[in-house]
Protein backbone atom coordinates (compact mmCIF):
# COMPACT_ATOMS: atom_id res chain seq x y z
CA UNK A 1 0.00 0.00 0.00
CA UNK A 2 1.27 3.27 -1.00
CA UNK A 3 1.55 5.64 2.52
CA UNK A 4 0.18 8.59 3.24
CA UNK A 5 1.50 12.21 3.59
CA UNK A 6 2.95 14.35 6.52
CA UNK A 7 1.60 17.75 5.57
CA UNK A 8 2.64 20.30 7.52
CA UNK A 9 -0.12 22.97 7.90
CA UNK A 10 0.78 26.12 9.18
CA UNK A 11 -1.73 27.81 11.53
CA UNK A 12 -2.45 31.91 12.09
CA UNK A 13 -0.37 34.08 14.13
CA UNK A 14 -3.46 35.42 16.44
CA UNK A 15 -3.11 31.78 19.07
CA UNK A 16 -4.47 33.62 22.44
CA UNK A 17 -5.26 36.89 21.01
CA UNK A 18 -7.98 37.03 18.71
CA UNK A 19 -9.51 34.30 17.03
CA UNK A 20 -11.93 36.03 15.01
CA UNK A 21 -9.88 37.38 12.23
CA UNK A 22 -10.32 36.34 8.66
CA UNK A 23 -8.37 33.55 7.93
CA UNK A 24 -7.90 34.47 3.96
CA UNK A 25 -5.67 37.29 5.44
CA UNK A 26 -2.94 34.94 6.27
CA UNK A 27 -4.01 31.10 4.11
CA UNK A 28 -3.72 30.51 1.05
CA UNK A 29 -7.35 29.32 -0.18
CA UNK A 30 -6.12 25.96 -1.80
CA UNK A 31 -4.44 25.21 2.10
CA UNK A 32 -7.50 26.08 3.88
CA UNK A 33 -9.01 23.08 1.30
CA UNK A 34 -6.27 21.25 2.24
CA UNK A 35 -6.81 21.17 6.26
CA UNK A 36 -10.69 20.68 5.23
CA UNK A 37 -10.27 17.23 3.58
CA UNK A 38 -7.74 15.64 6.41
CA UNK A 39 -9.26 13.04 8.76
CA UNK A 40 -6.21 12.30 10.50
CA UNK A 41 -4.62 15.37 12.84
CA UNK A 42 -0.75 14.96 15.04
CA UNK A 43 -1.30 18.34 16.67
CA UNK A 44 1.09 20.30 19.42
CA UNK A 45 -2.55 20.88 21.26
CA UNK A 46 -5.74 19.53 20.03
CA UNK A 47 -8.10 22.12 21.60
CA UNK A 48 -6.31 24.97 19.53
CA UNK A 49 -6.15 22.28 16.49
CA UNK A 50 -10.09 21.86 17.03
CA UNK A 51 -10.21 25.56 17.01
CA UNK A 52 -8.61 26.36 13.67
CA UNK A 53 -10.52 23.31 12.07
CA UNK A 54 -13.61 25.37 13.20
CA UNK A 55 -12.52 28.45 11.33
CA UNK A 56 -11.71 26.32 8.21
CA UNK A 57 -14.99 24.56 8.24
CA UNK A 58 -16.21 28.74 8.07
CA UNK A 59 -14.44 28.64 4.58
CA UNK A 60 -14.29 25.38 3.10
CA UNK A 61 -16.56 22.47 5.12
CA UNK A 62 -14.91 20.15 6.17
CA UNK A 63 -14.73 16.62 4.58
CA UNK A 64 -16.01 15.12 7.55
CA UNK A 65 -17.50 16.81 10.88
CA UNK A 66 -15.28 18.08 13.82
CA UNK A 67 -16.24 15.18 16.77
CA UNK A 68 -15.17 12.23 13.99
CA UNK A 69 -11.71 13.40 12.86
CA UNK A 70 -8.85 11.56 14.46
CA UNK A 71 -6.41 14.38 16.59
CA UNK A 72 -3.98 12.98 18.33
CA UNK A 73 -1.47 15.11 20.31
CA UNK A 74 2.55 15.35 20.17
CA UNK A 75 3.74 13.37 22.99
CA UNK A 76 4.95 15.77 25.91
CA UNK A 77 7.92 15.46 28.44
CA UNK A 78 6.61 14.12 31.98
CA UNK A 79 6.40 17.43 34.52
CA UNK A 80 9.97 18.29 36.04
CA UNK A 81 11.17 15.51 34.98
CA UNK A 82 13.63 14.25 31.65
CA UNK A 83 11.86 12.53 28.92
CA UNK A 84 11.38 9.10 28.86
CA UNK A 85 14.55 6.98 27.72
CA UNK A 86 12.90 6.49 24.58
CA UNK A 87 9.67 7.94 23.71
CA UNK A 88 10.16 7.30 20.30
CA UNK A 89 7.23 4.64 20.41
CA UNK A 90 4.74 7.71 20.70
CA UNK A 91 5.68 9.42 18.11
CA UNK A 92 6.20 6.78 15.77
CA UNK A 93 2.53 6.38 16.70
CA UNK A 94 0.92 9.45 15.50
CA UNK A 95 2.71 8.50 12.11
CA UNK A 96 0.31 5.13 12.11
CA UNK A 97 -2.48 6.81 10.00
CA UNK A 98 0.03 7.54 7.29
CA UNK A 99 1.34 3.88 7.10
CA UNK A 100 -2.17 2.72 6.62
CA UNK A 101 -2.60 4.87 3.84
CA UNK A 102 -4.07 8.20 4.94
CA UNK A 103 -2.92 11.98 4.62
CA UNK A 104 -1.96 13.29 8.31
CA UNK A 105 -1.91 16.59 9.28
CA UNK A 106 0.57 18.19 11.88
CA UNK A 107 -0.25 21.44 12.81
CA UNK A 108 1.54 23.88 16.19
CA UNK A 109 -0.64 26.70 18.17
CA UNK A 110 1.16 29.45 15.59
CA UNK A 111 2.27 29.68 12.14
CA UNK A 112 4.59 26.91 10.43
CA UNK A 113 4.84 23.72 12.66
CA UNK A 114 8.25 22.34 12.89
CA UNK A 115 9.57 26.04 13.54
CA UNK A 116 10.44 27.41 17.07
CA UNK A 117 8.30 24.47 18.56
CA UNK A 118 8.32 20.48 19.33
CA UNK A 119 7.29 19.27 15.49
CA UNK A 120 10.41 18.96 14.33
CA UNK A 121 10.66 15.10 16.08
CA UNK A 122 7.55 13.96 14.02
CA UNK A 123 9.27 15.15 10.77
CA UNK A 124 12.10 13.51 11.14
CA UNK A 125 10.75 10.27 11.99
CA UNK A 126 8.43 10.63 8.67
CA UNK A 127 11.79 11.05 6.89
CA UNK A 128 12.91 8.03 8.78
CA UNK A 129 9.88 5.55 8.02
CA UNK A 130 10.20 6.39 4.19
CA UNK A 131 6.68 9.14 4.93
CA UNK A 132 6.50 12.06 2.11
CA UNK A 133 7.11 15.56 4.01
CA UNK A 134 4.71 18.25 2.21
CA UNK A 135 5.36 21.68 4.12
CA UNK A 136 2.38 24.43 2.69
CA UNK A 137 2.53 28.17 2.75
CA UNK A 138 1.81 30.14 5.53
CA UNK A 139 2.74 32.66 7.99
CA UNK A 140 6.01 32.26 9.89
CA UNK A 141 6.26 35.69 12.53
CA UNK A 142 9.66 34.90 12.27
CA UNK A 143 10.60 35.37 8.68
CA UNK A 144 8.05 38.54 8.66
CA UNK A 145 9.66 40.38 11.46
CA UNK A 146 12.61 39.77 9.48
CA UNK A 147 11.26 40.86 6.48
CA UNK A 148 9.65 44.00 8.02
CA UNK A 149 13.26 44.77 10.79
CA UNK A 150 15.67 46.21 7.41
CA UNK A 151 17.84 44.22 9.04
CA UNK A 152 20.50 41.77 7.39
CA UNK A 153 17.93 39.67 5.45
CA UNK A 154 21.06 37.85 3.58
CA UNK A 155 22.18 36.34 7.02
CA UNK A 156 19.98 35.75 10.14
CA UNK A 157 19.89 33.46 12.75
CA UNK A 158 16.89 32.10 15.10
CA UNK A 159 18.14 31.55 18.80
CA UNK A 160 14.63 30.63 20.18
CA UNK A 161 14.34 31.95 24.03
CA UNK A 162 17.06 33.31 26.09
CA UNK A 163 17.90 32.48 30.16
CA UNK A 164 15.45 34.16 32.43
CA UNK A 165 18.07 34.60 35.15
CA UNK A 166 19.36 38.87 34.63
CA UNK A 167 22.51 37.61 34.34
CA UNK A 168 22.85 35.16 32.05
CA UNK A 169 20.66 36.80 29.72
CA UNK A 170 22.62 39.90 29.96
CA UNK A 171 25.37 37.80 28.81
CA UNK A 172 24.36 35.50 26.02
CA UNK A 173 22.62 38.64 24.76
CA UNK A 174 26.19 40.94 24.64
CA UNK A 175 27.24 37.28 23.14
CA UNK A 176 24.72 37.73 20.20
CA UNK A 177 25.54 40.84 19.40
CA UNK A 178 29.24 39.87 18.66
CA UNK A 179 28.25 37.26 16.73
CA UNK A 180 25.96 39.57 15.10
CA UNK A 181 28.95 41.50 14.56
CA UNK A 182 31.29 39.23 13.09
CA UNK A 183 29.19 37.66 10.91
CA UNK A 184 27.12 40.85 10.02
CA UNK A 185 24.15 38.24 11.29
CA UNK A 186 20.71 38.85 12.22
CA UNK A 187 19.67 37.38 15.51
CA UNK A 188 16.26 36.43 16.50
CA UNK A 189 14.74 35.84 19.05
CA UNK A 190 11.36 35.71 20.87
CA UNK A 191 10.02 35.87 24.57
CA UNK A 192 6.57 34.63 26.77
CA UNK A 193 4.35 37.82 25.85
CA UNK A 194 4.22 38.62 29.50
CA UNK A 195 8.08 39.09 29.55
CA UNK A 196 8.26 41.12 26.87
CA UNK A 197 8.93 44.68 28.18
CA UNK A 198 11.41 42.81 30.46
CA UNK A 199 13.10 41.48 27.67
CA UNK A 200 12.75 45.01 25.66
CA UNK A 201 14.79 46.32 28.94
CA UNK A 202 17.01 43.76 29.09
CA UNK A 203 18.29 44.19 25.42
CA UNK A 204 18.67 48.01 25.83
CA UNK A 205 20.46 47.44 28.92
CA UNK A 206 23.11 44.93 26.95
CA UNK A 207 23.63 46.32 23.52
CA UNK A 208 25.80 49.42 22.40
CA UNK A 209 23.83 52.47 21.73
CA UNK A 210 24.50 51.95 17.95
CA UNK A 211 23.45 48.14 17.54
CA UNK A 212 20.15 48.39 15.43
CA UNK A 213 17.23 47.07 17.20
CA UNK A 214 14.13 45.72 15.85
CA UNK A 215 10.58 45.14 17.64
CA UNK A 216 7.31 43.27 15.86
CA UNK A 217 4.87 43.27 17.92
CA UNK A 218 0.96 41.37 16.55
CA UNK A 219 2.57 40.84 13.44
CA UNK A 220 -0.78 40.30 10.99
CA UNK A 221 -2.89 41.22 13.77
CA UNK A 222 -5.01 44.65 13.52
CA UNK A 223 -2.47 47.23 14.97
CA UNK A 224 0.50 45.11 14.54
CA UNK A 225 3.51 46.87 14.46
CA UNK A 226 7.33 46.63 13.48
CA UNK A 227 10.02 49.81 14.77
CA UNK A 228 13.49 49.20 13.49
CA UNK A 229 15.68 51.93 15.42
CA UNK A 230 19.23 51.99 17.04
CA UNK A 231 19.34 51.07 20.77
CA UNK A 232 20.21 54.57 21.43
CA UNK A 233 16.57 55.89 19.95
CA UNK A 234 15.06 52.57 22.01
CA UNK A 235 16.38 54.30 25.41
CA UNK A 236 14.70 57.26 24.75
CA UNK A 237 11.35 55.86 24.38
CA UNK A 238 9.37 55.20 27.46
CA UNK A 239 6.29 53.43 26.55
CA UNK A 240 5.78 49.71 27.42
CA UNK A 241 5.63 46.74 25.22
CA UNK A 242 1.90 44.43 25.75
CA UNK A 243 2.14 42.23 27.54
CA UNK A 244 -0.59 39.52 25.96
CA UNK A 245 0.96 40.22 22.51
CA UNK A 246 3.45 38.33 20.63
CA UNK A 247 6.67 39.95 19.77
CA UNK A 248 9.83 39.18 17.73
CA UNK A 249 13.09 40.85 18.64
CA UNK A 250 15.94 41.37 15.92
CA UNK A 251 19.26 42.79 16.22
CA UNK A 252 21.92 43.72 14.56
CA UNK A 253 25.16 44.77 15.19
CA UNK B 1 -0.07 64.58 5.46
CA UNK B 2 -0.55 60.84 7.10
CA UNK B 3 2.11 59.13 4.64
CA UNK B 4 1.22 56.04 2.80
CA UNK B 5 3.15 52.39 3.97
CA UNK B 6 5.58 50.25 2.40
CA UNK B 7 3.69 47.16 2.04
CA UNK B 8 6.06 43.97 1.81
CA UNK B 9 4.12 41.44 -0.73
CA UNK B 10 5.25 38.27 -0.94
CA UNK B 11 5.55 36.76 -4.11
CA UNK B 12 5.46 32.70 -5.16
CA UNK B 13 8.23 30.09 -5.46
CA UNK B 14 8.29 29.49 -9.12
CA UNK B 15 10.44 32.34 -10.56
CA UNK B 16 11.52 30.67 -13.74
CA UNK B 17 10.33 27.53 -13.32
CA UNK B 18 6.46 27.32 -14.25
CA UNK B 19 3.80 30.32 -14.36
CA UNK B 20 0.63 28.78 -14.87
CA UNK B 21 0.15 27.73 -11.28
CA UNK B 22 -2.87 28.35 -8.89
CA UNK B 23 -1.99 31.55 -7.06
CA UNK B 24 -4.50 30.57 -4.23
CA UNK B 25 -2.31 27.91 -3.70
CA UNK B 26 0.51 29.75 -1.98
CA UNK B 27 -0.99 33.41 -1.40
CA UNK B 28 -3.79 34.18 0.86
CA UNK B 29 -6.82 35.70 -0.94
CA UNK B 30 -6.84 38.68 1.31
CA UNK B 31 -3.18 39.31 0.39
CA UNK B 32 -4.32 38.94 -3.72
CA UNK B 33 -7.03 41.42 -3.21
CA UNK B 34 -4.38 44.02 -1.84
CA UNK B 35 -1.67 43.63 -4.55
CA UNK B 36 -4.58 44.48 -6.77
CA UNK B 37 -5.23 47.82 -4.92
CA UNK B 38 -1.42 48.81 -5.37
CA UNK B 39 -0.50 51.92 -7.61
CA UNK B 40 2.95 52.17 -6.71
CA UNK B 41 5.30 49.60 -6.55
CA UNK B 42 8.68 49.16 -5.52
CA UNK B 43 10.35 45.86 -7.86
CA UNK B 44 13.39 43.64 -7.50
CA UNK B 45 12.60 43.32 -11.60
CA UNK B 46 10.07 45.34 -12.97
CA UNK B 47 9.27 42.34 -15.51
CA UNK B 48 8.51 39.73 -13.28
CA UNK B 49 6.81 42.08 -10.94
CA UNK B 50 4.48 42.68 -14.17
CA UNK B 51 3.84 39.05 -14.77
CA UNK B 52 2.70 38.61 -11.05
CA UNK B 53 0.40 41.58 -11.00
CA UNK B 54 -1.00 39.77 -13.92
CA UNK B 55 -1.74 36.39 -11.92
CA UNK B 56 -3.46 38.68 -9.22
CA UNK B 57 -5.83 40.21 -11.73
CA UNK B 58 -6.67 36.51 -12.91
CA UNK B 59 -7.83 35.98 -9.13
CA UNK B 60 -8.66 39.71 -8.07
CA UNK B 61 -8.94 42.31 -11.13
CA UNK B 62 -6.66 45.34 -10.70
CA UNK B 63 -7.66 48.80 -9.49
CA UNK B 64 -5.94 50.09 -12.48
CA UNK B 65 -4.81 48.83 -15.31
CA UNK B 66 -1.56 47.27 -15.53
CA UNK B 67 -0.26 49.72 -17.94
CA UNK B 68 -1.02 52.37 -15.31
CA UNK B 69 0.80 51.20 -12.26
CA UNK B 70 4.03 52.94 -11.27
CA UNK B 71 6.92 50.43 -11.02
CA UNK B 72 10.26 51.64 -10.35
CA UNK B 73 13.26 49.06 -10.14
CA UNK B 74 15.21 48.96 -6.87
CA UNK B 75 18.58 50.44 -7.83
CA UNK B 76 21.38 48.12 -9.06
CA UNK B 77 25.05 48.26 -8.28
CA UNK B 78 27.13 48.98 -11.46
CA UNK B 79 28.34 46.27 -13.05
CA UNK B 80 31.89 44.77 -11.90
CA UNK B 81 32.42 47.72 -9.76
CA UNK B 82 31.02 49.54 -6.45
CA UNK B 83 27.95 51.07 -6.03
CA UNK B 84 28.08 54.71 -5.89
CA UNK B 85 29.66 56.48 -2.77
CA UNK B 86 25.96 57.48 -1.88
CA UNK B 87 23.36 55.83 -3.80
CA UNK B 88 20.60 56.41 -1.19
CA UNK B 89 19.20 59.42 -3.29
CA UNK B 90 17.90 56.70 -5.83
CA UNK B 91 16.96 54.04 -2.87
CA UNK B 92 15.17 57.20 -1.44
CA UNK B 93 12.97 58.18 -4.64
CA UNK B 94 11.44 54.77 -4.59
CA UNK B 95 9.91 56.30 -1.06
CA UNK B 96 8.58 59.06 -2.25
CA UNK B 97 5.15 58.15 -3.56
CA UNK B 98 5.14 56.86 0.20
CA UNK B 99 5.40 60.50 1.42
CA UNK B 100 3.02 61.68 -1.25
CA UNK B 101 0.45 59.55 1.09
CA UNK B 102 0.49 56.54 -0.97
CA UNK B 103 0.68 53.17 0.08
CA UNK B 104 3.80 51.41 -2.31
CA UNK B 105 4.52 48.02 -2.73
CA UNK B 106 7.98 45.80 -2.16
CA UNK B 107 8.15 42.50 -4.35
CA UNK B 108 11.30 40.35 -5.31
CA UNK B 109 11.32 37.41 -7.59
CA UNK B 110 10.02 35.10 -5.68
CA UNK B 111 9.08 34.75 -2.00
CA UNK B 112 9.28 37.10 0.60
CA UNK B 113 10.79 40.57 -0.19
CA UNK B 114 13.84 41.73 2.28
CA UNK B 115 14.53 38.02 3.10
CA UNK B 116 17.73 36.94 0.75
CA UNK B 117 17.13 39.51 -1.58
CA UNK B 118 18.41 43.40 -1.68
CA UNK B 119 15.04 44.69 -0.67
CA UNK B 120 16.08 45.26 3.04
CA UNK B 121 17.72 48.55 2.30
CA UNK B 122 14.47 49.95 1.15
CA UNK B 123 12.84 48.42 4.46
CA UNK B 124 15.66 50.17 6.77
CA UNK B 125 15.19 53.88 5.22
CA UNK B 126 11.04 53.39 5.28
CA UNK B 127 11.10 52.75 8.73
CA UNK B 128 14.07 55.85 9.08
CA UNK B 129 11.45 57.81 7.38
CA UNK B 130 8.48 56.89 9.59
CA UNK B 131 6.96 55.10 7.23
CA UNK B 132 4.87 52.13 8.86
CA UNK B 133 5.94 49.06 7.41
CA UNK B 134 3.49 45.87 6.84
CA UNK B 135 4.66 42.28 5.91
CA UNK B 136 1.80 40.22 4.09
CA UNK B 137 1.74 36.43 4.87
CA UNK B 138 3.30 34.73 2.29
CA UNK B 139 5.77 31.94 1.19
CA UNK B 140 9.46 31.12 2.40
CA UNK B 141 11.41 28.64 0.39
CA UNK B 142 13.53 28.95 3.85
CA UNK B 143 11.20 28.03 6.34
CA UNK B 144 9.27 25.72 4.52
CA UNK B 145 12.27 23.57 3.88
CA UNK B 146 13.56 24.33 7.34
CA UNK B 147 10.10 22.85 8.41
CA UNK B 148 9.95 19.92 6.04
CA UNK B 149 13.55 18.82 7.12
CA UNK B 150 12.73 17.61 10.31
CA UNK B 151 16.14 19.10 11.55
CA UNK B 152 16.20 21.50 14.97
CA UNK B 153 13.88 24.52 14.28
CA UNK B 154 14.57 26.24 17.81
CA UNK B 155 17.55 26.89 16.58
CA UNK B 156 18.73 27.81 13.11
CA UNK B 157 20.67 30.29 10.61
CA UNK B 158 20.38 31.05 7.44
CA UNK B 159 24.10 31.56 5.55
CA UNK B 160 23.22 32.61 2.05
CA UNK B 161 25.15 31.56 -0.62
CA UNK B 162 29.03 29.50 -0.71
CA UNK B 163 32.25 30.48 -2.16
CA UNK B 164 31.93 28.84 -5.68
CA UNK B 165 35.73 28.32 -5.15
CA UNK B 166 36.15 24.52 -4.69
CA UNK B 167 38.90 25.01 -1.65
CA UNK B 168 36.91 27.83 -0.29
CA UNK B 169 33.22 26.13 -0.34
CA UNK B 170 35.23 23.09 1.37
CA UNK B 171 36.37 24.95 3.69
CA UNK B 172 32.85 27.18 4.55
CA UNK B 173 30.82 23.93 4.91
CA UNK B 174 32.99 22.41 7.27
CA UNK B 175 32.75 25.45 9.60
CA UNK B 176 29.52 25.92 8.67
CA UNK B 177 29.72 21.61 10.28
CA UNK B 178 31.48 22.85 13.46
CA UNK B 179 28.83 25.79 14.01
CA UNK B 180 25.93 23.65 13.72
CA UNK B 181 27.86 21.04 15.98
CA UNK B 182 28.75 23.55 19.02
CA UNK B 183 25.13 25.33 18.94
CA UNK B 184 22.89 22.58 17.92
CA UNK B 185 22.20 24.82 15.23
CA UNK B 186 20.32 24.13 11.48
CA UNK B 187 22.61 25.71 9.00
CA UNK B 188 20.29 26.82 5.64
CA UNK B 189 22.13 27.64 2.22
CA UNK B 190 21.13 28.14 -1.41
CA UNK B 191 22.86 27.79 -4.64
CA UNK B 192 22.12 28.54 -8.28
CA UNK B 193 19.74 26.24 -9.75
CA UNK B 194 22.11 24.77 -12.72
CA UNK B 195 24.85 24.34 -9.51
CA UNK B 196 22.48 22.54 -7.31
CA UNK B 197 24.14 19.26 -7.83
CA UNK B 198 27.85 20.67 -8.19
CA UNK B 199 26.07 21.91 -4.10
CA UNK B 200 25.26 18.39 -3.43
CA UNK B 201 28.42 17.00 -4.29
CA UNK B 202 30.39 19.71 -2.27
CA UNK B 203 27.97 19.08 0.55
CA UNK B 204 28.14 15.15 0.84
CA UNK B 205 32.37 15.67 0.06
CA UNK B 206 32.53 17.76 3.04
CA UNK B 207 30.46 17.02 5.46
CA UNK B 208 30.97 14.21 8.03
CA UNK B 209 29.41 10.93 7.58
CA UNK B 210 26.61 11.50 10.84
CA UNK B 211 25.97 14.78 9.76
CA UNK B 212 22.08 14.82 8.60
CA UNK B 213 21.69 16.61 5.13
CA UNK B 214 17.96 17.91 4.34
CA UNK B 215 17.82 18.83 0.52
CA UNK B 216 14.21 20.57 -0.64
CA UNK B 217 13.64 21.06 -4.28
CA UNK B 218 10.90 23.02 -6.21
CA UNK B 219 9.01 23.36 -3.00
CA UNK B 220 5.13 24.75 -3.54
CA UNK B 221 5.43 22.94 -6.82
CA UNK B 222 4.18 19.72 -8.43
CA UNK B 223 6.54 17.49 -7.85
CA UNK B 224 8.72 19.28 -5.26
CA UNK B 225 10.53 16.98 -2.52
CA UNK B 226 12.55 17.41 0.87
CA UNK B 227 14.65 14.47 1.47
CA UNK B 228 16.45 14.51 4.73
CA UNK B 229 19.20 11.60 5.56
CA UNK B 230 22.63 11.37 6.90
CA UNK B 231 25.18 12.04 4.57
CA UNK B 232 26.55 8.61 4.70
CA UNK B 233 22.81 7.51 3.01
CA UNK B 234 22.95 10.49 0.32
CA UNK B 235 26.69 8.86 -0.64
CA UNK B 236 24.91 5.89 -2.09
CA UNK B 237 22.13 7.85 -4.00
CA UNK B 238 23.22 8.86 -7.62
CA UNK B 239 20.58 10.55 -9.04
CA UNK B 240 21.31 14.06 -9.71
CA UNK B 241 19.76 17.16 -8.56
CA UNK B 242 17.81 18.98 -10.95
CA UNK B 243 19.20 21.91 -13.00
CA UNK B 244 16.46 24.21 -13.30
CA UNK B 245 14.57 24.10 -10.15
CA UNK B 246 15.60 26.15 -6.74
CA UNK B 247 16.85 24.18 -4.41
CA UNK B 248 17.34 25.08 -0.35
CA UNK B 249 19.99 22.94 1.54
CA UNK B 250 20.19 22.13 5.09
CA UNK B 251 22.75 20.60 7.51
CA UNK B 252 22.57 19.89 11.63
CA UNK B 253 25.96 18.08 12.79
Amino acid sequence: MKPGRLILMPNTLDFGVDDSLDLREVLPQRVIEQAARLGHWAAENAKTTRALLKRVDAVSPLAQPLQALQIAELPRPPKGGKPAADDSPAWRALLAPALAGHDVGLMSEAGLPAVADPGARLVALAHEAGIEVVPLSGPSSLLLALAASGLNGQSFAFVGYLPVDAAARGARIRELEQLSAKAQQTQLLIETPYRNEAMRQALVGALKATTRLSISVGLTLPGGWTRTATVADWKRRADALPDRIPAVFALLA
